[in-house]
């Protein structure tokens, strides 16, 4: 039973049966960007934006919150990422494969937002329900680009025969000499990232290194204290330096809001491919032949 | 800041204090006994306790609740594991060299159980007490038996001469020609529990299997539904074959309340050694030299 979202609620549960019956189908890019439209003009008529305290060098954030009750308000907004207008989100989805890099990363950034933004008005402790359509969005959205649906079990071959199934994130089989995919999805990475390198290292160590390629896809690193109303950016380098030279290699990381810190990092060790999510759309081809 | 926990607030400022100078000190153990006293005082004092509904077979559990507001219930009490006599467990603390491995598993049982169903009743939303709590009981008698303090941080070389720091579970070093031990203690393993074996798994790659040994203290796998007052066991075997199999050895899983799906999993599949958790001070000299 999902929880109410007011206007929200019968397109979230309609996108959930479609994604869940085909997630790339055109059922299921109709209902994306129907449930994305919606909370955009839930979000222009009925709410108010609230500034926040950046404490993110360059980057400028705000609430939402409710006209009727401006003291309740929703996860930060990355101001230059964030796309209000219907119309141009609704013409940019229709013509993605025209977009360059950075457009793209802000209308996925905007569409991945927005209904997180208005379901926070609705119940802020709702955290499934917003993580769940990210994973919906970017999911519907590989599966478009690759051509096909992904699964989330894995089956693993242990020693003497056994197997255990276990469930991941998605897993895309491509089909014969191509690489699989295995794609997490994650609002930030805070919590249980460590997760997304241990499935990596289960699949390297069954099947060899090399036969699943891993791509990792955060939403943002954002913490708003919702008493000074200040935004930080949280960033681990060292743990992920262990984790990705440790633990397993993620081929690349892919953010919707990139934390500056962690493209420093990236520049600085190569080990660590990490780029705006726009940049998925070009490079997929050549990154999973 | 502690958050409130009545009679319960100034013995566990105490415990906090003295774990943090020195985990394996007779100041820490004097404040744990303190603790756990003042616990099982006030919970056969201002406290009756509550039937479950237990769906475990072989297992029966209650809650406790105030007297004066039976409707707020505390986390499941494993009724053969816990005793309640303060008298008894003061002994038995003084003088558990004595002890057979059921008696040591009853009595930590009771220690690690007493405070975290007080503490409870005063707020059920503070889990990071009871937790920290469980590590320091679990810390202190490794403290003690290995005649060494644990220290939390890692430090992981990587390539290049890279050297990165990372926050762990507790690591005790025994000096040289002595595995070190790598010891993650958590109140269940429904959440984050691939975290210990990835952590082992960096030890291991940075430094080589074997110098590090993993020892992982589980509280119990219980869950309550307060709205049925049904307790049920979760067991996840498949994850921790692929775990155990595919990205690091725990040498040892010891359980205070152990699952009977575990100690069965354990009898077909030897290369996961669960034991109950009194087993470990009678083995811990073999196990780690």
């Amino acid at each position: 039973m999902a929880r109410s979202a007011g206007p929200l609620t019968a397109p979230y549960l309609k996108l959930k049966a479609e994604a869940h019956h085909d997630l790339g189908s055109t059922a299921t890019n109709d209902a994306i960007i129907q449930l994305v439209l919606i909370a955009l003009h839930f979000l222009s008529s009925d709410c108010t934006t609230v500034p926040l305290k950046s404490r993110v060098p360059g980057k400028r954030y705000y609430s939402y919150a409710l006209k009727t009750n401006t003291s309740a308000i929703s996860r930060p907004v990355n101001e230059s990422l964030f796309e209000p207008a219907e119309s141009v989100i609704s013409t940019q989805w229709k013509n993605r494969s025209t977009l360059t890099s950075g457009e793209l990363t802000k209308m996925v950034y905007t569409m991945a937002t927005a209904y997180s933004v208005a379901s926070d008005l609705f119940d802020r402790n709702n955290k499934k329900g917003p993580a769940t359509y990210l994973e919906q969005l970017i999911g519907h959205i590989f599966a478009c680009e690759l051509g096909k649906n992904p699964t989330k079990n894995a089956t693993l071959p242990l020693e003497k025969g056994i197997k255990v199934r276990m469930t991941m994130d998605f897993i895309f089989d491509l089909g014969k000499n191509r690489p699989k995919v295995h794609l997490p999805v994650k609002s930030s990475t805070r919590e249980r990232v460590v997760q997304a390198w241990a499935h990596q290292r289960l699949l390297d160590k069954a099947y060899g290194e090399g036969v699943y390629k891993a791509i990792l896809v955060i939403h943002s690193e954002t913490k708003l204290d919702l008493r000074t109303l200040e935004v930080v950016e949280i960033a681990v380098p060292d743990q992920w330096l262990a984790y990705q030279s440790l633990l397993a290699t993620m081929e690349r990381i892919y953010y919707l809001d990139p934390p500056d810190r962690y493209l420093a990092l990236s520049e600085k060790y190569p080990i660590i491919q990490l780029r705006q999510f726009g940049d998925f759309f070009s490079e997929c081809k050549d990154l999973l032949k």
